[in-house]
């Protein structure tokens, strides 16, 4: 097989290589919000919904998720969490169409060469994901939003916070 | 093992059963934007970013997603897909500040017992989350957002269409 | 490549064929206990472990193991589940170092051209696992005893239940 | 979103954080049996199930189960295992009622932060379905039990081991 | 949004729509070659190697391997296999440069709306995987190869069978 | 449960144990080629398939798999990988018979107790099984062959080079 030609490689998907990079702790925090009816929101805060715990079920599964990633999303790198925690926020008092949300926020550690930013995003997507499996046989239009960075530490770059 | 008490079921997560329900033909179409700097969109629109070709990726990302959303959310039944298709659409014209966005429409279909609305938003999801991670290097504060199912077809409920 | 010879099969693992056998409706009870000390049960029914809620974790953990047999168990066929319920029972009353179990048991149908006892008793074990994992802090001793099939319906062998 | 109250926390489930711990040598040793008609040991001894090879098959299933034990169980740390063996053991001579099980021991080693026990258990409980799974067509009343740690070493509470 | 541009679809990826087919019979055999040292093949006939049983631990990755087919090749559907079957050859008496070869064939077939050639292809490249890993500390040169499909019956398309 | 006996242990798979290695960077090339009709090859280089763009497809569906290795192979250990290039070549000019084929070269690195053979090798495998995949509505003859390792680096054992 000779006069070989490589396919020409831009815009080529590649997963960049981080072996030269030290282990430090790194540490990244998302958050994400599911909004939906004020009645759907009282429903969950009651437990409420005929499929069941709506916040419990959400936590179990964005923490799976987080530690899936490296499938997901085809050029992750492959990390050893250390921590995961999925907390969820809603405005005190009574919902109504303006404050209806449950607030998703996602904190993901590992000792890495690299971050973990989509692990926290992961989680956070996927906790909204199933908060709307949850509750879709009563409210179909809830929207899932504002899924974003809040803050990474650790490695080359240092520190990062969204501005707020 | 005498006197046994069933634990309080309520709030309890339950896979409902649809075990009588027909096979009928099931559409879902969810939509979705990744939200980021002008000069971001720029990249991708020019398949220029430094990790590879953003939306090829997040296309496959997300169609492999959607044939893995029994295993992601809890309560989701396993369904045969027979139809997926991920697509993009943006602003035509110069990105601005205003309409830097990647718009993201999934469809999905099968022959099934159940709808495939959670298989179109998990797509989306995935397909979002993994153009983040191509663009991260570039624009960390870019944000996953109104994520939402449109429409969907067949069933006992029938049609629905999102209120525009 | 003349003269190929079959290597011996006798003894050599194959997925049966279950392709000519009609779609029936076929159901699976499985059940199993987790043994430990009269104290852990208590904060277990108490959600009092460190770990957090001990139950509902197990639940979702055992639905989503189910829907994974075909990955763990190398012969089983998959199938398309339509039903699973994991619950859980106790002994009334204090707990003794001779009633200090948690009961699992879980329900799983389809409607499919094979059983689903190994989906029921997978989903029992996984169950099991996850109550091990939540209170190993506190009780290592701990046992998973008596996973059994209790009942099954539906297919050529009909229905079939375990002894009492 | 002002005033936004954190959902009340006791007893939901977290993934302890161990990024502090240091990686250290990791032992654990797990067993358990499954209790079958004798005659089903009886072929199980000679190879001679329909299904084929059922030792053979329970010990790659419970091989690449340790490995998935991050995936099954939902808040187990993801640990780069270094060693796993799955070993059968019988009693020798005929099998009677009183002794006709297959004995199931095993050992999983890691370099890491947190302990295998989870990884040992969920091995030994999948080769354990797997064995039910090839024999179930001629013993459904198999029952899978006294699955339990043996052992564990390593890690800062360093040495246990079960009480005989 | 408005003038929302779609971005140009020549050449994306899309998983093709089979809704509209009807379920029948589908069967694929595919084969293929690990070829390798005579002294390998003798240690492989003789399940000499010190990792154990190649041929028994291929034809379980082989045949888990062709259950996850949708998950590895992005673009195919998933399907609920009903048979699975992966066999092995090699030539009759001693092994010489020439002949020193493994040869695997692998059937699989299902009740679907579209073919399971990939899923053979796959069973057979992991059992081939499978094989080399099980040899490789003696045998680094080992090849796989002529991995192709010999045959498919079923669908619009009819039967197909390669020419020898 | 006296007198009990080991089963045997001759010829049983087993995960060698790799604890007291250390960490070091590993690396290893592969290749592979798939064997088709110079019309489907022009298909390829032309982005002209009805499925869509096979290579970027192959490419994201073989750094996918490498990243899942051990749940394929059995008796591979998983490994935290920090690189991974999928690279395709062909013969420059009009394809014929004799030179249509699509050549695969993997690369993949990872700072570990154990080498990334298996990684590069079934991530050349499942990017030429994605090929056939995206091509065999046109081509079903095409094949798969010479998939076997280039070079590999690291560990005791030191570098290896296929000869040529």
């Amino acid at each position: 097989m000779k006069k070989l030609t490589h396919v020409d490689e831009s815009g080529h998907a590649r997963m960049v290589d981080v072996g030269s990079k030290p282990d430090t702790h790194r540490v990244a925090v998302a958050c994400g919000k599911v909004c939906m009816k004020p009645e759907t929101l009282a429903l969950i805060r009651q437990n409420a919904l005929a499929k069941g715990d709506a916040l419990g079920t959400a936590r179990i599964a964005g923490i799976l998720a987080a530690k899936r990633t490296a499938e997901l999303i085809p050029l992750c790198h492959p990390l050893a969490l250390t921590h995961i925690a999925v907390d969820f926020e809603w405005v005190e008092g009574e919902a109504t169409a303006d404050n209806a949300c449950v607030k998703i926020i996602t904190t993901v550690e590992t000792m890495g060469k690299t971050g973990v930013e989509m692990e926290a995003l992961t989680a956070t997507c996927v906790a909204a994901l199933t908060i709307y499996d949850m509750g879709k046989a009563v409210d179909r239009g809830m929207s899932i939003t504002d899924i974003r960075l809040l803050e990474k530490r650790g490695g080359k770059s240092g520190e990062w916070k969204a501005e707020s």
